[in-house]
């Protein structure tokens, strides 16, 4: 392990990290980005829906006049895979503290023709202008502090498959919503951890796009197992987060009919509440 | 008031009600549905966004090959006026137990040009396939009686300025959360209330996007006054309602930096939790 030092010296920054470089779209030409979506942020070897809004944010936020997401809706049509995608966007209205704008996110098939993977509408402002009136009257979660709490390399791996994406965060879960990884899951639908991204870099607004679709599902602590994908997500950012570790809690109240829902929220490090979020997921029963 | 027995037969019906021909759209051609919006649903002089969801729902509705809304993300751009409007419709994606579409509500500048009013992402599925396993740990919300509740009827008018939505429906609210109403805002970001549709049609799923918008706005519980506009809000129908009135409980939790997110249950008769929705608007502070 480096010196406390250099390892201060060798942390990524906003800007210059792992996230940031995956997260990267060119642009080939107005509304159009290309990106080669990275196998590093799979689970269960589906690439990750947050690391994908992270992708989708990353391509308005050039598009738009206003540089961070505020409110971002988001349907998953068809799953992703690691490798070639497109991103077209759209202004559907440049407002002078609010952009709305569309994004969707292609991929192709073997005859080389677009396929959607997935559709977004997202309406942007700039974070850095919003008074500091903080009138939040929802509370941290309790969750014990980060070295009492657990991450995928302090056990044995939780899950099959490639889960990449273990390697590219500081993922450290509340041991109550950890049953499920010693085969007794609590029966509450309730996920608790630390966040952070392995490689140090900060959180900043896009990188809370996939704060709140990285920690493991709710579904497991319900006692289900398999994949719990996700139909629609949406996420509000409402304040730059601070420098720091993140955390985050997720809870699901409503599981029925083969679905549930997954609300999550994002505090950092100086007890403001960042960020927002809601999807709607499908199950497997029994 | 008419006999009990002659009450029941001028009741409204799901299909023959004023909600049904104030949202009924007519197709002129594939995607293109025209409406005249009704000044029925204003508050404050503005049409409500709950009834401009299930505008939007009823010709998604009609253009989709399922029936019923599951999730449905709107993007409030421009604020709509009762008068000529057109939706249009564009099919996403049409899967085997759930479709994708997108919708846009359009009205008309001086010049007859199409101007955007909402555009709205949507998932649609059929209800009534969804098996009935529910293990939904949520509670109902905690509101007395509706005989112990209140609404518009029962005191002043409590907003300055047109809203003949409250017409349109049977609002009876918490007395825990009408403080407001009587100059004495409790400093709580809630509101509950009895719901339903004054002629006493019953709920379906999409009169449940009417419901979740239909409230007085939270902020008057907290202290605020004024113009509360929704910038988002995304909608989760999880059941077909039971007949009877709906509880309707909101709560807002992060009223920060100029905007705050009401968080709606909408709860029937059978005690399911049919809907749930978070919308995000923008408040003045002071």
């Amino acid at each position: 392990m480096p010196e406390a030092a250099s390892a201060a010296a060798t942390r990524a920054t906003i800007g210059d990290s792992e996230f940031d470089r995956d997260t990267a779209v060119s642009r080939r030409a107005p509304g159009v980005y290309d990106i080669d979506l990275s196998a590093g942020w799979t689970i269960i070897n589906a690439v990750n829906g947050g690391y994908l809004l992270a992708v989708l944010g990353r391509a308005l936020g050039d598009a738009l006049p206003h540089p961070d997401p505020f409110t971002v809706s988001a349907h998953y049509l068809t799953a992703s895979q690691p490798g070639p995608a497109v991103v077209r966007t759209e202004t559907v209205r440049a407002g002078r503290t609010l952009s709305t704008g569309q994004a969707s996110l292609f991929q192709y098939d073997d005859a080389g023709n677009e396929v959607e993977r997935i559709r977004v509408l997202a309406s942007y402002g700039d974070l850095g202008t919003l008074p500091d009136d903080v009138r939040t009257s929802a509370k941290p979660p309790a969750i014990p502090p980060m070295d009492q709490c657990f991450g995928p390399e302090d056990g044995p791996a939780p899950v099959d498959g490639s889960s990449a994406i273990a390697d590219r965060l500081m993922l450290k879960l509340d041991p109550a919503t950890l049953g499920w990884a010693l085969g007794q899951p609590s029966g509450r639908g309730e996920m608790r951890a630390w966040f952070g991204l392995a490689d140090g870099r900060d959180a900043d607004p896009l990188s809370l796009l996939l704060a709140v679709d990285a920690l493991p599902p709710t579904a497991f602590e319900l006692g289900l197992k398999g994949w719990v994908p996700t139909v629609e997500l949406t996420v509000h950012v409402r304040c730059r987060p601070a420098p720091g570790p993140l955390r985050v809690a997720i809870t699901t109240r409503n599981l029925a009919g083969g679905f549930l829902e997954e609300d999550a929220e994002v505090w950092d490090s100086a007890d403001r509440l960042v960020a927002q979020s809601r999807q709607l997921a499908r199950v497997r029963l029994g």
